[in-house]
């Protein structure tokens, strides 16, 4: 259905590259902002991927955005910080974010598949030396975890920013790739005596569990009950 | 508390090695085989790195698991597939499962965490060529998206193995790591006036929605009901 009230322009969008036209399943990739931001902002944990002496290496991590950067922390001791190096060239990486949506049970064995939405980002992750963006980036690190969250907490100090090395990727070869609806099983398989169809999955929160050692008196904030 | 019950032989374990011995927090690894098992039985997507032209690419995949191998499988026309090569010599990968189970609020915005349960599984990809194992393979990732599926399906015939190709790694060198527990916060920020605790992530989920074509009086199985 058209939305005649849409006057804006086109939303922007990536340029695609070799590295992010799928060989497969062309139809689920998009390279729309929009698109990609909401996958983004959604993702809890990306998997950062890089290559150490000649093999490849994934690591689940914390991210942040902040419009077309993203940002990974990690202590200045830890290994992709340390070959990404302050000086260096920086560090080719592959930051994958993907939430599944939905499990996919077709008649057929071959057709099963999942519903998801991911996001891929190739590039090459600098060290950020700059105090200000620094800041700004643990600041999205904080409330990527819980929006608001920055803002109520102590933030860091000076010996926590110098053990902290912040990395940052910026947002340009980027696909997205969004897999919906329910099973694609062959015509020929659809009188069989199988269930099909989409078993979704949920995401929420349960109760939150206050520290073992907090102080009385401190409320659950709205930021959190609201979740 | 020491389990005075406990009288078998200690859990078999995997062998520590560079790759495997974590930099750092190495007080959260774990090598040992039915922590990791759980692990991987738990999650539902891993994520697959390889190197493409010296840069890494990391991808959402479904994965199976049969005793101490590991299943991932693909079109095979896809890249990972064709690089993997029948009678190559194997795709370097590493392949990580994370579960995310909590969001960790401290007072100090530095010790903000995640709690989570992960396993990096580093090795040598290789094509399956064996019928039998192929067909295992298959079975496997099948029940792998939801337990019993396998057996309520039509298996694939000729020409959808033909189009599928598995590629098996073998679980040798692998960790598992894994954080538990509330914010871990500087005694002097104790008594701050910010909340702190862990936001425990919900996992389950909604009710199945039939396909749009599913034949009449075709009954939600039972393994599907109790999930």
């Amino acid at each position: 259905m058209q939305d005649t009230q849409r006057t804006l322009a086109p939303t922007a969008a990536y340029t695609p590259t070799d590295r992010t036209v799928p060989t497969r399943s062309a139809q689920r990739a998009s390279y729309d902002k929009e698109v990609v931001h909401a996958i983004l902002d959604e993702g809890r944990v990306c998997h950062l991927g890089f290559v150490r002496d000649g093999a490849p290496v994934v690591l689940p991590t914390l991210y942040g955005r902040v419009g077309e950067r993203l940002y990974v922390h990690g202590s200045t001791g830890s290994r992709p910080l340390r070959m990404a190096g302050q000086a260096g060239p920086g560090l080719p990486v592959c930051l994958t974010v993907t939430l599944v949506d939905g499990l996919v049970l077709a008649r057929s064995a071959f057709h099963h598949s999942v519903n998801y939405r991911s996001v891929v980002v190739h590039g090459v992750a600098r060290q950020v030396t700059d105090p200000e963006e620094k800041r700004a980036a643990l600041d999205a690190l904080v409330d990527h975890v819980v929006p608001g969250r920055a803002a109520d907490a102590r933030p860091a100090n000076a010996k926590e920013l110098a053990a902290t090395a912040v990395l940052r990727l910026d947002l340009a070869e980027v696909s997205a790739k969004i897999r919906t609806g329910g099973a694609n099983d062959e015509p020929e398989d659809l009188s069989l005596p199988h269930w099909a169809g989409v078993l979704p999955l949920r995401r929420g929160y349960d109760t939150p569990l206050p520290n073992h050692d907090l102080a009385p008196g401190i409320e659950l904030p709205g930021y959190l009950a609201e979740l």
